[in-house]
């Protein structure tokens, strides 16, 4: 067989790929031993591969453990730290960007409260202050980033152009991806907030290696998101998981179950369900029906989608998800009568970091689409540039 | 860099792998110098593995065009009829088998009558003559299949357990892929017939190319299947697209609307909605409003799904789609006033072997999973066996 200098190339490159995927996934670090019995590549192979992947800075050599006997064989793990990525959440009430490294932990983050009120040009420059902030934690300039994704809420097209918010009149339109671009050189994504959401969970929370999810956005106005086949499932236009639009299942106005009720009289409509929630943990009968009455609404819409989609898991997330306890069985009960097979309804784990670590963890799918892929290039770690 | 012996059979097989993959997808026969332009191997690396497959029986060489000029260069292409795979529709009404080539094309079928009252050992025995029938019609022994796929009516689990049909009692847990397997010695797959009909219309029909879609298989009783980032949608249990299990879709009674109507007095229910249908189209308003009613509840169903999904089509399948030109106008309007974005809807182009050919799709992509993959193997064509 002849072999061209473009085969050895390839060769080198696969060899490369298959022994960067085996570091980054193993826990501990790795002797030139266990990657060979990891990739299946011969010992030479493997000593070659590693010198070039040290070299050129993505892994590094673990300290041989204090006491160890004999000269120990050299071990080696990923460098999580060789790069950076965002991931910034800009909801109606806060927005947070949290940095992570190549595995999603959160090295830094920064926070700034906004309202309903809010107007654009403010909510803009308060997404400024949030990535200033993270940056500053984090030590990092914004040239050092790897990659962006930040959520909106809204339905967000492909492009990445906020087409459609019931909260915010003002937020339909924005350009977030030009407004990002600004200041920052890195590729940039912009996605929903509920579909940031679920990604988290089933990457780093609750659903860590399930296939089918609905995530579950459970708040005054309930929404959706879908994990499919693992990944996270967009749409044509991006409008997935919109059932409650359905005037059929009373999602767009079912909170006033929880603001109706008599435990909740005088309070604001942002306090109400919580009170209600509190009520019926503490045994009141008519705080417990009106949990019922929302929990059959939420059902209706859910179980569409059970019926339609089969998941293995629903999760439960969003503001009243802090009140699971009270509101799961609920759901769980009102899930029964419509559905096949009621699936496992597990509550949100990631709290109010859910949205921004979902965006991390999205621009870490691309940093490994970059790199990693078969169709990646592992040349040295530093920040890609975007495209034009 | 250091080559070993495992790294060259590696190369080989990649080399292989990309040089069979543009063949399959080519329309046309390929030249050498095509072949080296399409997959980037160098011109003496293509010869190598050119040599290989055609030792092996993979591709074959094609005559010359006549009157071509001078030397003309060889021509390659993929052998479609190295091997051949079996589709089986077992439905209500008939059992219809397939076999096609490697490229999806049907070369036989055998085709036996059933129907309601058929008991479950007499529709079993029906299996086996289409099959026969198939086999017969094709020139091949059962030993020659490299797969089979059959599509049952009912939920189908993981597993390949017919686990709930409403339409034939003593159906449920029928052991398919077991009587299968007491006379073909290939690797059997059981699944919904709904399910391979979409999978039918993504690969070979009205679908093709598209990555999501929801298939309506519409007739007396509705049910759908989904394509979801280009593949099957098979669920947790298999229950998916059974949003018409909701009582208030209306999906399970909805078949009156058009069995009462006036036009269809007196009718069998298998031919009421035919008259209706031919009715409404020669202008009856009493059959149009009929259609316009089923049509609304159809509605309610597809719209929690479209609004769940977001697809980029609906496929209008099923008996009733051979009345499209009346029913899908129909179901356009009714969904309108539910959805942010109506998809584009299209009646199913493949009639009445969806399933068998969605049978046949199925197994072929297990023939490429096997052959054809990054993890699959070359060697030479030759029909798999079951494990164990």
């Amino acid at each position: 067989m002849q072999v061209s200098g473009g085969d050895l190339q390839r060769l080198r490159q696969l060899n490369s790929l298959s022994s960067i995927r085996a570091l980054r996934e193993s826990r501990a670090p790795l002797t030139l031993t266990e990657l060979s019995a990891q990739t299946g590549l011969s010992r030479a192979s493997v000593g070659d591969v590693v010198t070039d992947l040290h070299q050129r800075g993505w892994i590094t050599e673990v300290e041989p453990t204090p006491g160890t006997m004999g000269r120990p064989a050299k071990r080696y793990r990923f460098r999580a730290d060789a790069g950076h990525v965002l991931g910034i959440d800009i909801g109606v009430h806060k927005v947070l960007a949290v940095v992570t490294d190549l595995t999603g932990r959160i090295v830094a983050s920064g926070r700034v409260a906004v309202d309903r009120n809010t107007t654009r040009p403010e909510r803009l420059e308060a997404v400024w202050r949030a990535v200033e902030a993270a940056l500053v934690a984090s030590g990092l300039a914004a040239a050092d980033l790897w990659g962006v994704t930040a959520g909106s809420v809204g339905v967000v097209s492909r492009e990445g152009v906020v087409t459609r918010v019931e909260a915010l009149p003002d937020w339909p339109g924005v350009d977030l991806a030009g407004h990002l671009g600004e200041r920052l050189s890195c590729p940039i994504t912009i996605e929903n907030d509920s579909k940031l959401a679920a990604l988290a969970e089933q990457r780093l929370g609750v659903a860590a290696g399930v296939q089918d999810l609905v995530y579950l956005h459970v708040g005054r106005r309930p929404g959706a998101a879908l994990i499919l086949s693992g990944r996270l499932h967009h749409g044509f236009s991006g409008a997935t998981g919109e059932v409650g639009l359905m005037d059929i299942t009373g999602w767009r106005t079912m909170a006033v179950e929880l603001e109706g009720c008599p435990v909740a009289d005088g309070a604001p409509p942002e306090e109400a369900a919580r009170l209600v929630f509190g009520a019926a943990r503490a045994g009141d009968a008519v705080a417990q029906e009106a949990v019922d009455v929302y929990a059959r609404r939420l059902a209706l819409g859910t179980a569409a989608m059970v019926l339609t989609l089969d998941p293995e898991l629903v999760i439960l997330g969003g503001g009243f998800s802090r009140s699971a306890d009270v509101l799961l069985p609920a759901l769980q009960r009102a899930l029964e009568p419509h559905c096949l097979r009621v699936p496992a309804i597990r509550p949100s784990t990631l709290g109010e970091e859910c949205v921004a670590l979902g965006g991390a963890c999205l621009a870490l799918d691309q940093v490994a689409e970059r790199f990693f892929s078969s169709e990646g290039s592992l040349a040295s770690p530093v920040a890609p540039q975007r495209l034009g």
